[in-house]
């Protein structure tokens, strides 16, 4: 743990040596998520402009004893970039938002270099730009930046083609917690030379170093795009889609998202003017698909062959392909909205659970019961189906409050934990532990990799700066 | 460093606890490796059949301060494998050899389970059996065992579609040095709960624990595959050729494989019965590729666009297209018996390099340049161009014996990675450091890096214990 805090004292000592406007205090929205689940400490934020600067900083605070808390996008939903009162002195907040160069484009090498402050978007418009594609993807976007993105190791909807983020890194820039700087940022697809201190970094959130740049891998477009919602059986009928069009279109499929009725009921209470795609009629559950293909294929009727299979099969009853960019923007814009709606119901308990794939139908199942159990209440699962991956969320029954149900949440949240752990499965599967999630880490955890995840913690940071109190206790 | 010897001593104390049949003498098959370049001291091997017994053993290595050299295949280029003389104590060498169960198969799920004394071609077989590629391919597939392959990180020649073997792995089963194990064998796409562990033991050379088991993706067989020879017009034209291939074909393209007339002459000097793709014409430079489609596409006809493609813009003047499943078997025998040919011609130095894509014609010119000044040699450039990876391996004249040479070898070794790392590339793309190349990580290593991987060793394994002398001094 630090041992001091970055106060108006160490941060007076501190400005003779960098610019005017390297440090500020921490306005409101440096200490603030998007849960609202976490308030951090008033404080100070420093805004360095290049990798040198950030590493002198992280030198002052090794010297000092002060903690860091790297503050990318501020997109985190497990309280990853807030440090709240209590934990620990107060951290200086270090936003990578200067540092947003894209160094450099490889158009030849598929390979683009950007500062960790670059934003998601920006990264895909110049990836774009030289007819190339960077495939991470998330509701996020516009304004999560890809240092946090890789800190977290973000998955979103293109996984199941493209990977997580770690899949995307090829080398990365790192300023390591004593204040050197680690120069990783290779272009090459490999390199077997000594440990993976890049996937080590790579959704560590922030405790083992400061990433300050990264060299990302980008790919073809693929020649032409699908989208299409399908309307299947059930949640088993999900997992008979996906073996059904891997076997059609192999690994075409770039996204495979489901939802549920549930969803498109909150949309059309609290965002009325989302498109959606089947009109006022919400069927029970629904598979949102992209799908990329090479030249010479039309994904129009690959799309409608896999339909008629799948209708054949008894595995989907209706489907609407888009015809139109607008029509495919309409799809997803529902898909992306969901997260939204669900903020403005309000969960009593949501969930980032992955299982493995064969085992989702009973998960869903299992959980529905579980739950009944506890009380009435209304759920919202949809997600990465296609990744094994369910944002599973718990809501209060109709014209009922989530704070009238408190006593639910713990419970719930253990339940539904509970069964994905005893599936094989995992409480996150793309948002990381940060600070809401260290506890279930702790219970859930195999001890033989927290001992390790310790040791590791302890022999790269050993006075505790970085991130404290995030991830380990 | 270990303190003692796993001498007679030691496993006479040992042997109550453990079968009858677990130690005996190391024959003469673990104490070599393929290049002959290290000789393993003598001593004991161990041959356990369960996880449980690997812990108990290294549970008793750690108490006595006895060194392990884990064992798989022994196909390894780098000497991770052999423990000589004068480095340590004698270790106990411990063999997988026993384990080598396919614990399950998922084929919904894309997931297989095996144990690391698994053959890769058995692993290949048994997903073979359930419709599914498990992709990862190399020469020596026969005998090495998965353990080994993933402790190296393999490459070989599918990395260009399906990635390293860290890529093809969703989860794995440790033991670690103190004896514990991690039962981190999860089937999940997504699990963001923790450092990634499974990382950093994949590549660590068994410096840092034994994998006893994985957990494995597999893939969807294309619905078609299609494999050609294309004469290419040099080097240079191999870059051109994989855009215009990318550009057409996506990510369709599994295998891109430089071959040059230095080759095949050593192949028709050394083994004659190997039939070669333009009979006794040798061109100068070769790519040999290999597509899989989706359903609806033909691989005869996308590689017959290609070629006309890329003989309209002059990056190649001939190709064959291979025209049966013997035809593509010849193709592939040409490549994978360069390397035992050059064995028989016997190198003055063999080069593991990677350097960025763009960079890949200025290294092979810079080099064969500064070779050049050197003296008068032959130059067998092949390897996976489409990883940015070149074998680069060099000979003495014709009718000259690699033995006159032994002082030009560490000149030419030190050229060779020089400009590899002036280019940004790295001196082992694919075989590792083992104890071949532990000067060259110590000379071109990033400092940063190193005292990462110095601290993260000795957290993990404060003994000393794990294959003492690899990697790290």
């Amino acid at each position: 743990m630090p041992r001091d805090a970055a106060d108006s004292t160490f941060i007076d000592t501190l400005a003779a040596q960098f610019p005017d406007d390297m440090f500020g205090p921490a306005d409101q929205s440096y200490l603030e998520e998007p849960r609202g689940r976490f308030q951090g400490m008033r404080g100070f934020v420093a805004r360095p402009r290049t990798t040198e600067e950030v590493a002198a900083l992280v030198k002052a605070c090794s010297d000092a004893g002060v903690g860091i808390v790297p503050y990318g996008g501020g997109t985190g939903l497990v309280g990853g970039q807030i440090a709240p009162e209590g934990e620990a002195e107060a951290p200086l907040i270090l936003s990578l938002e200067r540092m947003t160069a894209i160094r450099a484009v490889y158009p030849q090498e598929n390979v683009l270099i950007a500062e960790a402050g670059a934003i998601l978007a920006t990264i895909q418009s110049a990836a774009s730009d030289v007819d190339r594609l960077f495939p991470l993807s998330l509701a996020s976007e516009g304004s999560a930046r890809i240092g946090g993105l890789l800190s977290t190791n973000a998955g979103g909807v293109n996984v199941l083609r493209y990977g997580n983020t770690r899949d995307l890194c090829l080398g990365l820039e790192v300023v390591m917690p004593d204040g050197s700087i680690w120069k990783g940022l290779k272009r090459l697809r490999k390199d077997n030379t000594g440990y993976d201190l890049r996937n080590l970094m790579i959704g560590a959130e922030g405790t083992l170093g400061i990433i300050t740049a990264a060299s990302l891998k980008l790919f073809p477009r693929p020649a032409a795009t699908g989208t299409a919602v399908f309307v299947i059986r059930d949640a088993e009928a999900a997992l008979e889609l996906l073996s059904l069009a891997k076997a059609q279109l192999g690994e075409s499929i770039s996204a495979f998202e489901l939802m549920h009725r549930t969803g498109l009921d909150f949309l059309s209470q609290t965002l009325p003017d989302i498109r959606k795609p089947f009109g006022d009629h919400h069927p029970e559950w629904m598979i949102l698909m992209d799908v990329g293909l090479p030249k010479g294929l039309d994904p129009q009727e690959a799309l409608e062959d896999l339909f008629v299979a799948a209708e054949e099969d008894g595995i989907a009853s209706d489907a609407v392909i888009a015809q139109s960019e607008g029509q495919r923007t309409d799809f997803w814009s529902v898909r992306e909205h969901i997260p939204e709606a669900n903020r403005r119901i309000g969960a009593v308990s949501s969930h980032d659970v992955s299982v493995p794939l064969g085992e989702l139908p009973h998960f869903i199942a299992r959980v529905r019961q579980a739950i009944a159990q506890v009380g009435e209440f209304r759920i919202n699962c949809f997600g990465h189906v296609g990744d094994g991956n369910l944002h599973f969320n718990v809501f209060p029954p109709e014209g009922r409050s989530r704070d009238e149900f408190l006593d639910e949440t713990k419970q719930i949240k253990r339940l539904v934990h509970d069964i994905a752990q005893d599936l094989g499965g995992t409480f996150s599967a793309e948002h990381g532990v940060g600070r809401a999630k260290k506890a279930d880490l702790a219970r859930y955890g195999d001890p033989a990799k927290l001992a390790a995840m310790r040791a590791i913690k302890d022999a790269l940071d050993p006075k505790g700066i970085m991130n404290p109190g995030a991830v380990l206790s």
